[in-house]
């Protein structure tokens, strides 16, 4: 099997330079590339030409595009005559760090402990975008070739909704065209369950401000005759989601598509832990959508979640005001279906119907982006399979995830192309919150499977 | 009539010398004693030794009582002979000063603008509070003596619910003893109408924090199945009040003391333009319960206002997650009748009872005072009449008032004293909120009518 030796090659060489990339990694994750706060602009611009110079250094001919907000970084190896062509999609901007105090080691100190590296954008998504840099680079260092052609974008606005990239893809249509895209955004199914990832949820995201008094009023003289912002939002708020879990913005179930009797079965027959999941999130129990299974109200109904919420005084002891103004940052997962678009525009309009008098209501439309479902029967999916299973040694499972990335709609639509969600990370590495970490193992199965992947897709 | 020499003599004093009480004023107002913030109780101790030193250079004898918290400056002049005793009640701490970002000018540096002094306790109440002190001041100057003796009693723990007040009365009740209490702590009606306060508004202050997952979430991969607890804490508190205004605690009004038909018709009686209350306010309609008045919401009736609420990210942008924790801070003003005790039990019980699956609910108790109604008819109020018309040349209309001043009500309680409430302030001073300020020319009249209160209770 002539064929059997350039991967084998490959694979010997990954193994062999595990530590140097840890150490690589840590140097990305450095880099405190947090998109959505701007004094952090310059960092994440720092972190674009970090993956540049990667890029550049594996043999690829790489650019950075700049778009209306932060850069793209955009590199091709074409040398593949008739095979296919994947296109590599990854993000180098992060989260906010904050709250800061609940961090064990600083979030831009990369740290390892207990075979885990600790640091804001570990897993999302500088570690599980790395893995597809050093493999291609491993190809290229083993056998000097690769199997495929392999095109890479790597974003840095996707923590804050992507807004300048469907431009950019609309614009570079032509170049970006492809067979299949390959993004690792996601998790494994479980701790040594890998898994594919075909259907994920949408988002819209908005912030309502309400402003009552032009300023702060004391409680006492003013308490009862003017309407509170605080008490208001609250109101407001509370109406949201009944309590059955079903959010009552009309109109926001319309047009879901729901799970095939098929799809309940299947995530059914998947291990779940229900005391575990509580004990790993700190709660006594779970809590959702009634009607539906933990594993469906995470990855296939739709969610109205506050994100943030403040108004008044904030510090120790009691402070007697009438605030003069209150602010909540609300998102929404959306399932198959759902029109981000048409479901801002019900949400606004459905709190501007409870605006009471003497508040004036502000309303910020953040982002929004449809679900993704992809086509599980593929030749695609089965080398996606073929790939996880030679590095993380099982088949993986066929899974929804709860999470949105955007761009997978934007490939379907502009570049007419599936998406693999190939996750090597976990739901436990805290990606979001404080002490976010990546499994080093993780880190290198991930790294193995991607070598593979090339090898699957090109055969 | 020989005894009208004296009291001319004090005012001729008091308007020779009011440049000079202005700049002591600001001295005062320098100190940035805001007794919520723990970091700032070494400046409240230097404005209680501020305290200390004027009331000894008045001739006064002055100690400086420790308690468990903030000390209590006690002075007494008591050499007139068969005289009755007055006891001055002030307070030298101040609210914290934030929103800091909307005063015109620091609330620490005290500055004369359009015949205003702007800081913070500019009225509340270290200017009012020094009124008293330097009319005694001036009486001694002027004439050697006072008409009758008088105590001071001033506090620097009012802004956090006065908490080792009590003790301290308590242990103290002997030498405290008087006929009358004098407290300048509320406001005037209206500009140019000074007023007389026979009624104060009770408080309950309280903290809720709801406890979700031990941290932070991504809303992608959570979202749905997990109580949010940003949104729970939002559906309690949005059921705190109806749409008519009322509060929904269970009992809340059981024992509410209803205004009486001649008092409805005295405020009624009373001017009130509600189209500049609003523009005064910035908001373009009043609110609160059905079925009453502006005033009498804020004078006479119960209220639940949150005064600050905060969970998740607050920081620009959007952030997509479960936050780990909410937290409100919640007063209600109370009405003759109501027990801030059994209130404050039974909000946490309606809290509690509404406290979802897989949240820990903390309650905190921060302070409670009932609210007071006094006596109008006594011969203390005709001179608190007669001490108003002389400083501020018109006579006073008699009032409620929708602030808390729980030291009334200890006062009739330990000490077995009426309490007269003479503000030289206004409601547009801003008090609790920024660019609180006090008109000059109110400084001056208040200081007036402290000196004639002296004559008058005397006689």
């Amino acid at each position: 099997m002539p064929n059997a030796l350039p991967i084998q090659a490959v694979l010997q060489h990954l193994d062999d330079t595990s530590e140097t990339r840890v150490t690589e990694l840590q140097e990305f994750l450095r880099i405190p590339s947090v998109s959505a706060v701007s004094s952090h602009h310059n960092d994440c611009r720092t972190a674009a030409q970090w993956v540049h110079d990667q890029l550049t250094a594996c043999g690829f001919a790489t650019e950075t595009v700049e778009t209306d907000g932060l850069p793209v970084i955009y590199a091709e190896w074409l040398k593949a005559e008739g095979a296919p062509t994947a296109l590599v999609y990854g993000h180098y901007d992060v989260q906010p760090p904050d709250p800061l105090d609940e961090w064990t080691t600083p979030p831009f100190e990369p740290t390892i402990r207990d075979g885990c590296l600790y640091a804001r954008g570990a897993t999302d998504d500088k570690g599980q975008l790395f893995t597809h840099i050093k493999s291609v680079a491993a190809w290229l260092k083993a056998t000097g070739e690769l199997p495929i052609n392999v095109k890479f974008v790597i974003e840095g606005e996707e923590e804050v909704g992507s807004n300048n990239l469907e431009t950019f893809l609309e614009t570079q249509k032509d170049r970006l065209a492809c067979d299949i895209a390959v993004i690792s955004d996601t998790a494994q199914y479980g701790d040594g369950i890998p898994a594919i990832t075909y259907g994920l949820r949408g988002i819209l995201a908005v912030e309502v401000t309400l402003h009552g008094p032009k300023q702060d009023l004391h409680s006492g003289v003013f308490g009862g005759a003017v309407t509170n912002p605080v008490n208001a939002l609250a109101k407001m708020l509370g109406t949201l989601i009944d309590d059955n879990g079903r959010i009552q913005v009309p109109g926001f179930y319309d047009d879901v598509i729901p799970l095939t009797n098929e799809e309940r079965e299947a995530f059914a027959a998947l291990p779940f832990n229900e005391q575990k999941f509580c004990q790993s999130l700190g709660i006594d129990a779970v809590a959702g959508e009634a009607g539906y299974t933990t594993l469906e109200r995470r990855w296939a109904r739709p969610t109205c979640d506050i994100n943030g919420l403040y108004g008044g005084y904030q510090g120790e002891g009691p402070k007697t005001i009438v605030p003069a103004k209150a602010t909540a940052k609300i998102t929404c997962r959306l399932v198959p279906g759902q029109d981000p678009h048409k479901l801002t525009q019900a949400l606004e309009q459905f709190l501007r119907d409870q605006c009471p008098p003497g508040i004036r209501l502000k309303f910020t439309d953040f982002h929004g982006a449809p679900a993704v479902l992809c086509d599980t029967s593929s030749p695609y999916m089965a080398a996606a399979r073929l790939a996880l299973e030679t590095g993380f040694g099982q088949a993986p499972v066929m899974i929804r995830e709860g999470g949105s990335i955007p761009v997978v709609g934007s490939f379907k639509q502009i570049l007419g192309v599936d998406t693999l969600l190939l996750g090597w990370g976990r739901n436990t590495d805290n990606l979001h919150g404080p002490n976010e970490h990546f499994h080093l193992e993780d880190f290198h199965h991930g790294t193995l499977a991607s070598a593979q992947l090339w090898a699957a897709l090109g055969s």
